[in-house]
């Protein structure tokens, strides 16, 4: 038997911090020179290519034993990133209705984090007693007041600079009651929420301009706008969408709220929008459904929605001039709404500003190939897609039309700008780009995804004939989006493609009744050989509706905050922050202000003593200048979660309503006496 | 061009909806009929074992492209799981202050579902406007009756049959409030949660008893208990902590709050326990830090707690006799605090309910060997892990001592109940156990997880000396707890071991300043090799603390709700669930009742209308009974969305406090017309 004790000679409890913090560092170092990988890379890196080489008894057996295929194998090599080295992409996925924004590796498909955004989230200390994270989430409040704390997240873009992703931003909507967030990708926390002030819903939400001066909200469900009641009769009426286009400031990161404007649409169901880049910029094209405008009442005899806004063969594509549009707003063409600027459907049809043109039935989104020279609709009901010229479109709007709808917006003739339809199967939902001169589009009912050749400027770029069906593969199951890497910029990168599938089914061990959905991440990056489907990702919190692929190192993130008392919600210096020497608690009247610093291990001060009835402002500021170096603070008995990365400062306040002794603790395990970083605050009688 | 117009056939609108069903269902069919495998296994499959085969040269081409070393290429194909194959495992992983459960499967690291505990989770529908699910977490309020909506998740337990896994549930702590939570694998939802009613926070919980009898949750925090006040100076008088027992009800799957009790403790600081089995079944160790009593205060110079709480070389393992306790519970020697029984710790030392005994510094859990004969104690600041003998310590307590600790409870001999210390290495925090004599024991400041081999009846499974270090392997970066599979069980499986890392430093791209997690799986299968290390898993929610492996195959989850009209709070169909021909609205004077059914691709009711100030209760049945069939409910304006599993039935309520037009909506992709699912809830000025 072992057994050894150490008895502490006596000293300063001030040295005996410093040796702590000392212990800590030197276990960091140590972790960090543990971490390479002594092993060989394998005979089969000098073998000649093409030839076969060999590989090692043991993972042939390993193969074997677990029945995995040539394919099998050819995708575990494909998409294992070994420890200590990263993954080549990002993929920014909606969350759907937790909330939240997903962010994967691609190729490992390995969740890296889950942002808070309009859920709070207390790991993250998002919207948990945060004054500033509560804040940002409030943006988003109803015109009630009444606090939303969960949302429908549909459709990120990330920030673009000449149509390409720059890592900088990205952007989503809420579609369950109308609002947009904006989210900084320095340190991958939401910035900013808007809520619509005249639709409570949206869809078509959330793209950019090429260079992001504009981020588009599409509308949805026509209603009363500005939360107007009309009775279901007089829905053709009185019932009205918008598309909203919010003015983003790169500079400050933030939506500019009084400097952007709506513009009024029919009650057609509104659908996903794109913009329009290189020869198309300025245009914004957005589908849309229900241009049947069926209220619904299966109950009473009526076509439920399903049927009554599918009878028609045609929707309307909706063909927004951004440039126009602006034109009207700095002319000051607009009424006011709930304080907003919206272009009443009238001055849009007079000011050229709004085109519509059918699209085959049910649309699902309108996308711009990479030279924006074409715009490919799938109605989900249709087995084709449909392309439209922008050229053709062009000419058609110079030429005008003497058809409008029943709101009087003109209808460009469906033949004047079609280029060509193409036949890919099954309920045709969505369409991505690759650098070849292909185009992949998800079929819902197929449950694959095709690859068809486009024609013009592309029909060069590979040996297939244009405007043709290549090939599908199989997904598992029922697509909804796809994504391939930086698949809707001006320059695809053409490697990996993933399918966002919405039922999992058999794919994963059964986790009850809600099963997760299932992103297939599929390799099209050899031309002339098929798609392979490379791995299965479960997402096992949420929806993903949509997503994008980026670059990982188009973004540069910060490692720790630029500087010691950052505020991330101002990303800047909080002035409230607390230095080393600035700690402790003071009181004027009922009004205690506490003032804490956080730094492996402790928390000063430890002791916080106040009365019932006191109203508490508590800041904490983490000193530490480490990388992963966080802390959490937990208040019990309170809603109060802190995350506070290295640098940061939080403030948050209560009334101390309730007697008696409440150990707060840091809830991120921050070094081997993390769980001694604790103190007592102490409400007296 | 082709471009093809159809032109629908008049007819009744419900052979329209059934049509449109019977589409869905064909394209269910195709798509599970599209998903085999057509590509063979490798040739390697044949070879003879031990040879060594061949791949295809694209393989290693991707190997030599990709730069994967044999050890890489080792690991990518033992974790890689072929679509449609299933993961072996699952890891249940507390989520930290995300106050969720995680659930990943094993070997793929990917994460399987986020099971909302203590958070609401909208995705789920959990605590987001339904009736019965905010009505389990409110059984977490605090006695002040505020909603708690968030907490910090620390150790799930598998429920267990004769000291093995059975699967059927879960259970875990929150730490920040002191609750304690049940969720049933039928469905992964939580079922229950209890807050106790003693302690405002707890940790060494949860544990269960071999047969699941009890449900143990040890505290943390001292302080007055049951939300009493008194100032920091009379600690040692005042301040208690509690280890709480609560009976667990198998038939119902509740915890019977009327039949738990607990047991009173010094103002130690508890920490982790493990309850006995086999041989030392009855018994419970729970380890304990800050024996010091150490209070804080570094401002006013004042040793700070993580120096106070680590000045002294021994803190205390507790040893509770569960049996003497139930004994003394059903002979009423409890006083009530708070409605909630209480043995004193004066009862607990006549008694022989609770008796202590040394242990290294500030340890961080006890773990019982597999058959129950030791009980594994680290003392984070001690290199040694330190094993006691359950056979010692039954003898020294039926031996009596003289020695009490200042509240009176008796101290064993340190010297009459350890077996043997193990050098292992700086750091030791926790220890689990395989199938061939080893343990391994995580080390936080050496980033190492170390295998050493048992001695006593375990020295015949291996060939290494008892008692003896074996070897370390480095992990990334600063392991807190580890789980191996079924590796807390009375027969381990020894194949898999998942090492919980609490830094990630360079393994991740950088997404901010807050770092994920990093879960790596570790083989530990081979005897008489090295560990090795496999896969890299970052956690992108929360921050695990603890988890448990458990074989999937005992898990028998439903795919959809055994019957129609299911209420997953009570596991029965709900007496008010809504069948077909049920549906519509009624009204009694203010209070609206809805009845809605949701089905592929419709509600019924379509159209809900009301009045201003209105009281509405909707219940919303889904009467689908296909395997991922899950519709979603969102009503904007609301903090209100369902998610309703195949056969669920959900209520809630509401006051219509606003007027306006409010589409509500399907918040699940559910089928190609998924978007029409939708209605009109209009609330009359």
């Amino acid at each position: 038997m072992r057994h050894k004790r150490n008895r502490r000679s006596s000293g300063t409890w001030s040295r005996l911090v410093l040796a702590i913090a000392a212990l800590t560092a030197f276990a960091m170092i140590g972790a960090v020179a543990c971490s390479s990988d002594a092993d060989e890379e394998p005979t089969a890196t000098s073998a000649p290519s093409g030839s076969e080489g060999q590989l090692p008894a043991s993972a042939l057996e390993i193969a074997a034993e677990r029945g995995l295929t040539t394919d099998n194998i050819t995708a575990a090599l494909k998409t294992y990133v070994p420890t200590g080295e990263h993954d080549e992409y990002m993929l920014f996925a909606s969350g759907g209705h937790s909330g939240q924004l997903l962010v994967y590796g691609i190729p490992s498909m390995r969740l890296l984090k889950v942002i808070g955004v309009f859920t709070p989230e207390p790991w993250q200390g998002w919207a948990v007693g945060s004054s500033e994270t509560e804040a940002i989430l409030d943006g988003g409040n109803l015109d009630s007041g009444k606090d939303i704390r969960w949302g429908d997240v549909h459709h990120p873009s990330l920030s673009e600079t000449a149509g390409d992703y720059d890592g900088q931003f990205v952007f989503v909507n809420e579609k369950a009651n109308g609002r947009v967030a904006v989210i900084d990708l320095r340190d991958f926390e939401t910035k900013q929420i808007v809520k619509n002030p005249l639709s409570l819903s949206n869809h078509g939400a959330t793209f950019v301009t090429p260079d992001t001066e504009w981020v588009i909200e599409g509308g949805q469900f026509a209603a009363p706008l500005a939360g107007g009641y009309a009775p279901i009769e007089e829905y053709n009426e009185k019932y009205r969408s918008v598309t909203t286009f919010w003015k983003f400031d790169r500079a400050s990161g933030r939506i500019l709220e009084d400097q952007s404007f709506a513009v009024e649409t029919p009650p057609y169901w509104q659908d996903l929008c794109d913009s329009g880049k290189l020869v198309s910029e300025g245009l914004v094209f957005c589908g849309s459904f229900n241009a049947e405008r069926a209220t619904g009442g299966i109950e009473d005899g009526n076509p439920p929605f399903e049927a009554g806004a599918s009878a028609g063969d045609m929707d309307f594509l909706h063909i927004f001039d951004l440039d126009k549009a602006i034109a009207a707003y700095d002319a000051g063409k607009y009424s006011v709404l709930n304080d907003f600027p919206l272009i009443s459907i009238e001055t849009a049809a007079a000011e050229g500003i709004l085109h519509l043109t059918p699209e085959p039935k049910s649309p699902h989104g309108a996308d711009v190939t990479p030279g924006g020279e074409y715009v490919v609709v799938s109605g989900k009901l249709d087995p084709h897609v449909t392309i439209y010229s922008v050229e053709k479109i062009k000419a058609a709007i110079a030429a005008g039309t003497e058809t409008t709808d029943d709101y009087g917006l003109p209808i460009l003739a469906f033949d004047d700008v079609v280029e060509v339809q193409v036949e890919v199967g099954l309920g045709p939902l969505h369409t991505q780009f690759d650098n070849k001169g292909y185009a992949y589009t998800s079929l819902f009912l197929d449950s694959t995804v095709a690859r068809w050749s486009l024609g013009g400027p592309y029909e060069s770029l590979n040996s297939d004939p244009g405007w043709s069906l290549v090939e599908a593969i199989p997904v598992h199951y029922n697509v909804g989006h796809i994504a391939a890497a930086e698949g809707d910029t001006v320059s695809p990168d053409g490697n990996y493609l993933v399918s966002l599938n919405k039922w999992a089914l058999d794919r994963f061990a059964v986790t009850g009744p809600l099963l997760p959905q299932n992103l297939q991440l599929i390799d099209i990056e050899q031309p002339g050989t098929e798609m392979q489907l490379l791995y299965d990702s479960p997402v096992g919190i949420g929806e993903p509706h949509y997503a994008q692929i980026i670059k990982a190192d188009k973004i540069n993130a910060w490692e720790v905050y630029p500087e010691v008392g950052w505020n991330p919600a101002t990303q800047s210096v909080d002035p409230n922050s607390v230095a080393v020497g600035e700690e402790g608690v003071t009181r004027d009247g009922n009004n205690v202000t506490v003032k804490t610093t956080a730094v492996r291990s402790h928390f000063t001060p430890e002791r916080v003593n106040v009365k019932k009835g006191d109203h508490v402002t508590w800041t904490i500021t983490n000193i530490e200048r480490a990388f992963d170096a966080t802390h959490g603070f937990a208040l019990p008995g309170q809603n109060i979660n802190l995350s506070l990365e290295p640098g940061e400062t939080q403030t948050f306040e209560f009334e101390a309503d309730e007697s008696g002794v409440f150990a707060f603790y840091c809830t991120e395990f921050c070094s081997a006496l993390h769980l001694e970083m604790a103190g007592y605050f102490l409400v007296e009688p």
